[in-house]
């Protein structure tokens, strides 16, 4: 409705920029203030724009927040699927490391970020989209696995494949989840192992 | 230091009496107005006592709390003793209403009575000694009908039993942990099956 009628074709990348540029300012500016304490307006001030310029990219500081929290979600995607994505690796040790990278680079983003966090918990506690994508991206990883590891031989086929993979991504939510992850910080030495074990264990053929 | 010094004899069951009214009366007020906000003087006011009287009985707000959070874990722990001590079932079926019960008769006491929701969540964040105890009486929980189902042949001897039973009590969280259950209201009706499925098909001998 704001955009200028004349100049479609330049929306898109010109846009995209300044997006990203609100995106990465007020990034840095919930970092150091908090999510949860800061207006569009604090925001506008401390990044330059107008509060009206900035609504015209985002429809509220929800919006930025999702955006912020879908990159971070993002970066702990990419960092399982890296970790997972090895060949010559059996479905055990793909499993054990899918786990050990969640736990790991999900405490490393959103507790080195503390400030950060009350974003991933506005985000979990409120179902952003951005977080039931993630949690359908971890689910899909738990999916293939399991089926490699069935086809391989290496894992049960009694269970049901759905039920086998709701039940792990279930026991791996207290990891997954960042609402949850908080809680679980003090266990974050043995409890991958200890999950991991129980839920190999569950899968043995 | 404020008890008479000539009649201590007397203080021992009428003290108790007073400590119960006034823990009584106190979980009557926090649910109405919640914990968080009431102070001691709204308490001593509410009840009609003095607010000095009410600290010959106990050191802070946070005591009242813990008697309170102390007797709502009890009622948790002997609605599950009550529903696994029942003679002529199997392990399998005493692990199975272990996780029912703790999840339904935890979601009752403290979602149904939402506003004493928040002592739960105070005692276990700061680890009060009554969520500390209330731990380790589920964990012995677990630890002894696996030691029956070991005993039996149910269940699996391979893993060390303190692994085993760590593990077991990780993936209980979740539903043991007041703080950890708000957030998993949602899969209440499904996740104690699915996580007792899976924790039972990794006992399998």
């Amino acid at each position: 409705m704001n955009q200028p009628i004349l100049a479609p074709s330049v929306r898109g990348p010109v846009d995209h920029d300044i997006r990203d540029q609100i995106v990465a300012a007020a990034n840095e500016h919930f970092s150091q203030y908090g999510y949860g304490k800061t207006t569009v307006s604090d925001l506008a001030k401390a990044i330059g724009f107008s509060k009206a310029y900035i609504y015209k990219f985002f429809d509220s500081k929800q919006a930025i927040g999702e955006a912020i929290c879908k990159n971070c979600l993002a970066q702990i995607v990419a960092a399982v699927e890296k970790a997972i994505n090895v060949d010559g690796i059996s479905p055990t040790e793909r499993f054990r490391r899918l786990v050990k990278t969640l736990v790991t680079t999900g405490a490393d983003l959103f507790f080195n970020d503390r400030k950060l966090y009350d974003i991933a918990a506005f985000a979990a506690s409120e179902r952003w989209s951005s977080t039931e994508v993630y949690n359908a991206q971890i689910k899909d990883f738990v999916l293939q696995i399991i089926r490699e590891g069935r086809e391989l031989g290496e894992f049960e086929r009694r269970t049901p494949l759905d039920e086998t993979v709701d039940s792990i991504h279930l026991a791996l939510r207290p990891f997954v989840n960042p609402l949850l992850l908080q809680y679980n910080l003090d266990l974050i030495e043995d409890a991958p192992t200890l999950t991991s074990n129980l839920i190999l264990r569950s899968l043995m053929p």
